[in-house]
């Protein structure tokens, strides 16, 4: 049980900050795997965590969110600094993170997702590709900066999380479903499937024979 | 002869949406290629198919068209369902798809042009500008994803094309040519000049003994 | 000492048209190495020359200066042709052309926190971000475009240097320095600093054991 003790939207914004986080030490990680030096990767944790947001705000003609509220970048930054110096030892709890992403991955699909209802309404295209861009956008720049194919691409059920999760948050707005349960319930989805899809190791078809 | 039974804007939009499904082709195939499941392939279909005009837009400072009309996107979805289900059959037509390919650089690159033309007039460098930006973003983003070196920068042919028809186009609205005429012309003269590069291998001049 | 006989925001238009050719400069060679035609050279060399001042304007919603001034994308393609056709001779110099570079880096870090700071005030994390993205953006796709991991994430030296004279610049500003004394220590110091870090070849920490 949530404990509503606290209200809604300062419990969206704690999982939204932790999210950023949990996309910023996957950044960190692969800056630091690629031999950057300190700066180098606080500025791929920030790039990571905040990128996919960014994207979202400037495409939807927004100032961006992360360029107002210090706390972002702070967060990025500070990740950047710990899995910096505490990698030899942190390295080894890579599934944790891992499980720290599929919930940034929950959190940013609904997030870009309300983003783009409050501002257009209930538009199916918005609020997917709001949801969507700002779940993968990060992700895509941190592979690609590191010369990889981005994961969101190959990586079994990875997108399809997000899309299944905003798919389900659409559809309860659309019946008349409350924007703060469509929110948890939509980010649990996207969470819970990937951490399945982990486990299991599932995988969606591919073409045969490539 | 193009047949003037439909207005001059519903033939552009038809060759608009025709473009798109041939950009976002090329995506599907890349993205099979590179061993994508099928929301992956969908993913990169769509952004090959949409990117080029969106990062216009959004350069212009405009809302993006591919967000307010669903059928670019229903588009590229739909081209991305066939190309996976079909790839084997279809994979001994991509010279076919490098045609459509050709057609969807004209009409995107004339597309762009136009849009600028709209917005700030008789400006060269925004006309040009956008017109490759729209020609060219999606291709570009396509190649990035899969860790290629975009053709833009090494294909024979490529990007010149768009520039050529692109230049034809502004030169006949300066000296006061008609919107609609200019719009065909531009658009024949990349599509032609892309063919023909393609059918006689033409290379442009590069350094030597690198 | 600077020659006050010319206005400042003349010279800083200079140093800003200056550091435009720089990185022009080294968009053209990665093109030459990459087999690029000519075209494909004018095209990467001006997307280094003014992607990272484009994509500033656009976070900070503003119409791209790139886009307004035509100075800019003629001094691109005129470096642009001008190593397309002198390469031989000129890659010998490729070590002038890295001071060039630094110098870009400098200007091009303080104009874009020069940006920031006239659109939103005294905010350090808006003139960090807008400098920095200024700064690193237009290397960031070149190296992207033709797959390499971007120097900016690996390079000893370089963001770091740009944060430096950054922070200075604000640090200059906050304690009530005038605008335009701010601006050129700024910038001569993270000029300075990457000159230095190339002659004495300078590394910040890495992780070790990688």
């Amino acid at each position: 049980m949530v404990d509503f003790s606290i209200p809604a939207h300062v419990f969206i914004y704690i999982l939204d900050l932790f999210g950023t986080m949990a996309f910023a030490v996957t950044g960190a990680f692969k800056a630091i795997e690629n031999k950057s030096d300190i700066v180098g990767v606080l500025l791929l944790a920030t790039i990571t965590g905040v990128a996919g947001g960014v994207i979202r705000d400037v495409v939807m003609g927004q100032f961006p969110n992360a360029l107002s509220d210090p706390a972002y970048v702070a967060i990025t930054v500070t990740s950047g600094i710990a899995i910096f110096f505490l990698y030899t030892h942190l390295k080894k709890h890579w599934n944790l993170f891992l499980k720290f992403d599929a919930i940034g991955l929950g959190v940013f699909s609904i997030i870009g997702a309300t983003f783009a209802y409050n501002l257009v309404g209930l538009n199916f295209l918005a609020i997917m590709l709001a949801g969507v861009l700002t779940a993968v956008g990060g992700g895509i720049l941190r592979d690609v900066f590191v010369t990889q194919v981005p994961i969101v691409f190959v990586k079994e059920f990875y997108v399809s999380a997000s899309f299944i999760g905003i798919l389900v948050f659409y559809f309860m707005l659309y019946f008349g479903g409350e924007l703060y349960s469509a929110t948890i319930i939509g980010l649990a989805i996207t969470t819970a499937l990937r951490l399945i899809a982990m486990k299991y190791n599932w995988n969606l078809p591919k073409v045969k024979g490539i």
